[in-house]
């Protein structure tokens, strides 16, 4: 396969010792013990070091949920028709998704982005008709996309990050068959074995998981010279993970904050990532969630979920559900009273 | 010592099967595969069951936090002097503690009762002047308080609770020293070792960690005899986790749904639980903190926490970060789309 012609954007390290210093000092003169509010403290040092100032904060919060189908769902690696892959865009749309409520709870611009989805949409506000293809290619026949599909995604996808407002993007997925994408790309990209990358998704069980497994070990043999991070994303798709990493990498570039929600956008933070390493460093991991590779993967990440809760929905809920912790980290350096504003002494020695 | 005069209003059993199979079936027909928001799920079966309706609702939540003084300070078991607990109170009332901006972000309403700190504080809105006494006596050289103060502390707890409107109770602390309570509260109800109660509260390491679990380990012998819930609380104090105690019980008996933050406030449901278990049925844990001690209780009391964030400083804080995901909870019981409303197909087979 001929390289993408993608270019991947300028992504600078965050590295600002003088910055860090001044808000860890901050942090530690605001009227609590040191470190006593744990990883909420963390979390605004790495919120004012993604955005570069002492007082970070967010604006203008964007869900963006990307969608597309998988010509693998065919061969039976999920427990839901690839129907509900248009049908869950309706509902996203209509608001009676798990993410459309809780986006709503949080005030999050909610946009949907068909990535790829095998079904035409009437246009109407928040959707994004971006559809590189009509669902995947079987990736056991050949590869799931081309070299020149997979660029473009990416290009899309970045071009959807430069359309919106704001400094901080939340994001979500719904495809019907990619958890398999998204364990292929892990096994693929961490060289872990292919059953430690694979779970449930969605709610494949016993002998449908071992199915499962055995299906995604013969693509991945299918496409053993797919080595290279986008060679392996063209390989095992799909459309709205490709999408994502353009996604991730032009938020990483403007210095978004990236509010990553579970195992599929956690892939494409994978990819984005060896093709940028620096991409962490603007990263929010929301969640563990309850599939089973996702640990593992966080783990490869050297990232810290936020929250784990058990949830294994995609579409962003986690991101979602994770999102008021953000507002906190950034209030408590913006409004809580230092020991010396309070008038609280500091410790009995 | 004679038992105290407090009665333990009646607490009844919230089973109602009928109830808990709608709502379950009401969960499982959203537009997400069974089970896939995890503990989301369970938290919105569990309010429901506490509300006995369908569709739980979270009417004007309140912040109460109870501070109070302990005589065992002076013997060194805080990395604060006893000056902070007054000094908090001032700051959580003028708004720059974490509690009050976390309160503040959420649309909490903030109560700070004076259940017995070493202060006189001026008269003013959401301050509530309960002082039993003029902080609780060293426990090392008798019980932290009589009988009748703990009776009184308890149902004046209880009174709080009665004052106060909403469905829905978010119960926080302060009083410096209190660890040592809930530790030896801990130690003397269950049966643990000392040493493995016995934490860092809020910054107690090394050297003076080993003098702390010491001081503990003869206050508990000094009160040998007292096993049972009530005299274990006079005898350990303080009078802000026996005034929890009260506000717990009483909250429970309305059913109303009590959030419960960390170490200090999970011995008050200690104490209440043994009393009354039924009241476990009405307690959300908002999360496991970083002190050593409170895993082993959460586990104690079958408590799931929600968040993990290493937090360990009181206040309330980690019940207002956990405030929104029982929020979460009810939107999705009253507004997600179900598979049949939406036009979205239930699975393959």
């Amino acid at each position: 396969m001929t390289a993408p012609t993608f270019t991947v954007p300028p992504i600078d390290d965050l590295q600002d010792e003088a910055l860090t210093a001044r808000v860890q000092t901050a942090l530690d003169q605001k009227t609590k013990p040191q470190g006593s509010l744990g990883r909420l403290e963390a979390l605004a040092l790495k919120l004012a070091q993604i955005q570069g100032r002492d007082l970070p904060a967010l604006e203008h919060p964007q869900m963006v949920v990307f969608a597309g189908d998988h010509g693998l769902a065919a061969r039976g690696v999920s427990a839901f028709p690839s129907d509900v892959t248009w049908q869950m865009v309706e509902n996203f749309l209509a608001g009676g998704a798990a993410v459309s409520v809780l986006a709503r709870q949080h005030g999050l611009a909610l946009t949907v982005v068909d990535a790829g989805v095998k079904h035409e949409f009437a246009p109407r506000p928040g959707l994004l008709q971006r559809k590189i293809g009509w669902g995947t290619a079987d990736a056991l026949d050949g590869p799931a996309m081309s070299a020149a599909e997979c660029a473009a995604a990416i290009e899309t996808g970045a071009g959807v990050v430069r359309s919106l407002p704001g400094n901080v993007l939340l994001f979500g997925e719904m495809g019907i068959g990619n958890t398999s994408s998204a364990s292929l790309l892990m096994a693929r990209l961490t060289g872990e074995a292919i059953d430690r990358c694979t779970g449930r998704g969605t709610g494949v069980d016993g002998p449908a998981l071992v199915r499962k497994t055995e299906i995604l070990r013969k693509v991945l043999a299918r496409h053993a010279a797919a080595t290279a991070p986008l060679d392996a994303l063209a390989a095992f798709g799909g459309f709205e993970i490709a999408m994502l990493v353009g996604a991730v990498l032009e938020a990483a570039a403007q210095r978004r904050v990236i509010v990553v929600d579970g195992f599929i956008v956690s892939s494409a933070v994978l990819v984005a990532s060896r093709l940028a390493p620096h991409v962490l460093q603007r990263c929010v991991f929301a969640h563990q969630s309850d599939e089973s590779g996702h640990r593992l993967m966080l783990a490869r990440l050297e990232a810290e979920p936020l929250l784990s809760l058990g949830l294994r929905l995609g579409e962003g809920s986690g991101a979602a559900l994770a999102w008021p912790l953000l507002d906190s980290a950034c209030r408590i350096l913006a409004e809580m009273a230092s020991f010396a504003s309070a008038g609280v002494s500091d410790r009995a020695g």
